[in-house]
């Protein structure tokens, strides 16, 4: 690539990044969002809709694509002439292999969802199986799309640990160890530039910080997953913080002292041990309840049963206490609660609020905690806005070699 | 800047860190390093020659300058003809504001310290004042060594909460609050083109964890720094952790459970009331004996006292399930114990290492723990280092418009 190239490479995705953040804007104000001249921008708006990732339009784009908004700069010019993304120019694909459930979904340019599909398998299936299942979801989806040529990357996500090379190390939940999920993934889909195995707490913490047109961003966040093991992901700065060996973000084994409500396979005195499926419902029996499922928890706590409540109020005075330990070391602004046994929370946000508080350093600013608002699909979507980010951003890599 | 000049910044910046990073090279294995074609990649050390950033010479740098390590690449071409950075070109300054001492370092482009400077000042005194003699104390420096022209930054450690303006927040320990010394910096001096306000446990962090030619470099690292008070600094691929509101690594409010040795002003059963100085002296009482300072308590130690080891063992165990939690959120590669009270970690390193693999998820690799080796004037070392950091790395801001 040539110098002048480079530069102009790294503004095209300046531009794209600025439309996609802030929503549709006029010629003369994505210059000034950008700090170029409008000779300059207007060339690279100009090469930006040849190459049909973007189009200029003179219709208003609505209020669904530009909220009203503080983010959203005032528009210079003519009001009705305004740059936007062409959606179908790019897709990307995120499937998720769940506990006993794949779900792919496919994000457009703009980050909206445009289809998606899910089914079933056997938790004791052969992971050689279900990955190539999973697969065959993907091709199956981007067949009915007629679209395959428009992909720009597949991410895969897991359960578990991933390594820097795409192989799944472990997934305890499914008995897995050592699935070279990136090396498959790359025999199956030669044809696609981006391919990406993640764990899912990562995808899950990307899919609910990540927002288009003009919502609120969020830099600096953990998000604790919550099912019959913790896991989670901190997003730093804006970019998922993986550790040296891909296992950060693992609060289900931060030690709260004590023993907690161990079961089989939980360290004592760990997270899970306290805020666990498992520890959820040993702590239900000992407060005299009877409950032997989550969904039959959750069904004692709406009807108002005193042990399911006594059980519940533990649970967040625990939990806000383990939060606390996460703003000590990373002081995120927002903490989001995801995964089925993060329901229990809604029934003591304040128990929480006020564990939280009472350990952390005094002064230091508490921050949000949060019930994600993610599906089933969270993971899916998650998968595919860590591509939709890459295609976006600049990096090292992309200044220094790495063609779009 | 036109665009062929961003980019020949961006290489010029990048051949920089090639050379601090691996050592003096040959003018063909910079290229190779680089990606850059040979004529390319000369004409940048031609022009970086001009500027008197560095120097060709015939000489063998000697061991001293190039370790024999792998990460050293093979030379090609006249294996006599080196390209080095040339050390006096820029200056670096790091000054510490201790617990009743300042320190001011100066390191040179090649990262080595060339100056240093110590003075003490009495905890009570107004901070104000105490801000004034640091900022003495470096223009003292400067004036000996005769090179003001040559600095390229000055930065200016603290042992408390620093925000993103410059402010320093709190520093409990001197009971300083909203000093705005990044202001009074900028007054100062203000010809020096990078003026910055650092927390001491992150220039720890860096000067821990920089090295130039040829040294092992850690990319994930947490650095505990353990005094009355436990703080810490977190360092995620490469980059320190700030956190949202400039509150990331406060270990000491890590909560362990239980209630620990606590003293007045610290959170029962956080980690400041298990291994804290007070807590240590607390617990050293509590097996029968009577050590009322650290240094008293090492002389202990040192001597063989059964009551002392007895403290310092259970201190290496709460310690170990300490650093436990902080390798299930961060997943470093290395954990580094500085500051005064670490010194008990010799005792026990053994029971250090136990309770951190009984704490983690199964099968997760664990930290190497090292004892920091940095002296009084680590902080301002890290500091300088930071800036020399800054110099030689290509960032966003750097890419779109910073000068040099």
């Amino acid at each position: 690539m040539s110098m002048p190239r480079a530069v102009r490479h790294i503004n095209e995705i300046r531009a794209l990044d600025a439309v996609f953040t802030l929503g549709p804007m006029s010629r003369a104000t994505l210059a000034r969002e950008l700090g170029l001249t409008r000779s300059t921008a207007g060339a690279i708006v100009a090469g930006l809709v040849d190459e049909g990732l973007m189009v200029e339009g003179e219709s208003d784009p609505g209020p669904a694509t530009v909220p009203a908004s503080a983010s959203v700069p005032a528009r210079t010019g003519r009001p009705g002439t305004l740059v936007r993304l062409r959606p179908n120019h790019a897709l990307f694909v995120g499937t998720d292999i769940g506990v006993g459930r794949i779900s792919t979904v496919v994000i457009d340019l703009e980050a909206r969802k445009i289809a998606e599909e899910h089914e079933a398998f056997a938790l004791d299936e052969a992971p050689g199986r279900v990955v190539e299942r999973a697969f065959a979801q993907a091709a199956a989806i981007l067949r009915a799309l007629g679209a395959r040529q428009s992909v720009r990357g597949i991410a895969v996500t897991v359960p578990g640990i991933v390594d820097k090379e795409g192989v799944v190390v472990r997934v305890p939940i499914l008995g897995w160890s050592n699935v070279p999920v990136l090396p498959r993934l790359r025999e199956t889909f030669p044809e696609v530039a981006h391919l990406a195995v993640e764990n899912d707490a990562n995808a899950f913490a990307m899919a609910e910080l990540y927002r288009g047109g003009g919502g609120e961003a969020v830099r600096d966040a953990a998000y604790v997953f919550m099912d019959a093991g913790i896991g989670g992901a901190v997003v730093a700065d804006g970019v998922l913080l993986r550790g040296h060996h891909g296992y950060a973000g693992e609060f289900g084994h931060l030690p709260l002292g004590g023993a907690g409500f161990s079961c089989a396979g939980v360290i004592p005195g760990s997270l899970e041990a306290y805020v666990g499926r498992g520890a959820l419902l040993e702590r239900h029996r000992f407060h005299g309840g009877s409950a032997d499922t989550l969904e039959a928890m959750l069904a004692r706590l709406a009807a108002g049963e005193p042990a399911a409540l006594r059980t519940a109020r533990d649970w967040c005075a625990e939990l806000g206490r383990a939060l606390a330990g996460l703003t000590a070391l990373l002081d995120p602004q927002r903490i989001v609660l995801g995964g089925p046994v993060a329901a229990v929370s809604a029934y003591g946000p304040q128990v929480i609020a006020e564990a939280l508080a009472a350990h952390v350093m005094p002064g230091q600013p508490v921050p949000q905690v949060r019930l994600s608002a993610l599906g089933l699909d969270g993971a899916a979507i998650g998968g595919a806005s860590i591509l939709h980010r890459a295609m976006l951003s600049v990096d090292r890599a992309l200044v220094y070699h790495a063609p779009r």
